[in-house]
C-alpha cells in the first residue's frame, strides 16, 4: 500500500510572506491544524496551529508578521510512491504528526497521523471479520447526545 | 467494564465421562473451539479441539475414552464481576486462548481471546470516531467474492 | 479501570484573567497543548493552542487579553472513578481529545485521546503475549536517526 | 510491506498419504496448527489441528487413515510477492486464519492471522513512538507468576 492511496490531498498550502494572522483564517476555514508553505511549487516548510501560538503570540510577534518567521524549515516528508511503511518508519523515529507528501519533488498531500491510526484500525476490522461491525456502538452520521459524559 | 459484559454465556460443557468422539460433535454442532468439562455444577477442566486431536488421537486414545482423560485440569479462570483489566493479564501472563467465567464458583460463560481483541477494536473505534465507519471496506453480511485472493 | 489509573494528573492550570501570552508560555514550559482554567478550584473552561492561534491571534485579540475570552466555556468531564469506559463513550460521541477530569468536583487530572491510544496498544499487547516485544523495532530512548525518512 | 517480509518459513509440510496420527506428532513436535499437505512440491491441501480433531476422529476415522482424507483442498493462498494488504483482504473475506504462501507456484510459506496481530500492533507502537514501550506492562522473557489471575 502506498503513500498516496492513504494521504489528503491536495494539501492546503500558502506563500512564505502571507501574515501570520491569514494562515489562522485558512486552517479555521479548511478545518486542519498545519498548512504547507510553498514558493514556486517547492516546499519551504511547514506551520501548525501551536506553531502559530507558542512560536508567534508567545514569541512576541505581530499578527502581520510572516509565517516563514514561525515555520519549521526542516521538514521530514514522504514520497507519494513509498510504500506506507516508510511513513508509519518516519512517525516512529521523529516527534512530529503530519508529514508532506512529495512526487517528484512538488507537493501532492499530507499524510497525517491520524490517517494512519484510521489504517491500524481498518487492518484490525479486516482481520476480525464482520463480527468486528457489530461491536461498534453508534452508527455513522451524528451521534447521539443523550445519555452522554456530563457537560459543564 | 466487567467480564460479564463481554463473555460468551452460557458455555458449552461436557461431563468428565463423556467420550472423545461425543466432544467432536459438540465442537462442530456448536461451532466452538473449546468445551468445558463440568460435574454437579463444579468446573473440572477444558478441552480444545486441539487436545482431541494432539492427546486423544496422537496419544493413541481411542475415541471412546472419557474426556477427562485428555482435558486439562489446571484451568485459569477469572470471576464475572471482575473488571475486563483481569482477563487482559491473565492473556497476558498465560498460553491459554480461553478464559472460563466463574460466578460464585459456578461456571457461567467463557471469555475468549477473540472478545477481547474485538473489545480493543471497539476502543480503538470510539478514538477515531464517525470517520472510523468509513475506512472499513466492507458491510456487514456475506462478503462479496469477486476480486478477492487466490483459491487453489 | 478507572480514569484515575489512566490520567495525567496533576493537570496544568491558569486563572481566567491570565493573559494568553502567559498561557502560551505555560504551554511551552509544560510541554502540553492544553490548559484548564480554574476558578477557586472550580473548572471555568479549557483552553488549547489552536483556540489560541485561532480564536486569539485570528479573531484580532491582544496577546493581553484575558484567556477566558478564548476558552470553550462548556467542557466535557469525566470523574476519576468513573470506569475508563466513560471516557472512551465520551471520545466517540464528541470532538475533544481532552477531557478534564474531576474527583468531587475538582479538577485532578486531564486524560487525553493518546492516553487511551496507549491503553488500546497495551491491550493488544497483553493480548499478544512476550511475542509482542520482539516486533517493536526500535529499543526505548533516543531513536537511531540513520536510514530514516528524508528530512527536507 | 510484502508477505514474504511478515510470513513464517519455511512451512511445516506432509505428504498427502501421511496418516493421521502422524500429523497429529508433527504439530506437536512443530509447536504449530496446522500443516500443508504437498506433493511433488505442489500444494494439495491444508490441515488444521480442528480438522483432525472433527473431521478425523469425529468422523470415525482410524488414526492411520490419510492426511488428504480430512484435509481441505480449496485453499485460499497468497503470494510471496503480494502486498500485506492481498493478505488483509483474504482474511477479511474469508474464515481461515492460515493463508499458505506461494512462490512461482512453489510453497514457500505460511501466514497466519497472528502474524498480522503483531503487523497491526507494530504500526500502532510506531505512530505512538517511545512512549509505548513505557506501557507495556511486563518484560520480554518468562512471565512472572505471582498476582496472576485464578488457576483452578
Amino acid at each position: 500500500m502506498k503513500v498516496c492511496e492513504v494521504m489528503t490531498a491536495p494539501p492546503v498550502c500558502v506563500a512564505p510572506r502571507v501574515p501570520l494572522v491569514e494562515v489562522t483564517r485558512r486552517m479555521a476555514e479548511c478545518a486542519v491544524g498545519s498548512v504547507l508553505v510553498v514558493e514556486n511549487g517547492a516546499l519551504r516548510g511547514i506551520v501548525t496551529d501551536r506553531d502559530l501560538a507558542l512560536r508567534g503570540m508567545g514569541g512576541g510577534m505581530a499578527p502581520e508578521a510572516p509565517v516563514d518567521a514561525v515555520m519549521s524549515a526542516e521538514v521530514v516528508t514522504v514520497d507519494a510512491d513509498d510504500d506506507l511503511q516508510v511513513a508509519y518508519r518516519a512517525f516512529r523515529r521523529t516527534e512530529v504528526r503530519r508529514l508532506p507528501v512529495l512526487d517528484g519533488g512538488r507537493v501532492v498531500g499530507v499524510l497525517t497521523i491520524d490517517d494512519l491510526f484510521l489504517d491500524v484500525f481498518r487492518r484490525l476490522g479486516d482481520l476480525l471479520g464482520p463480527v468486528a461491525w457489530s461491536v461498534l456502538q453508534e452508527p455513522p452520521g451524528p451521534t447521539s447526545a443523550c445519555g452522554g459524559p456530563r457537560v459543564l
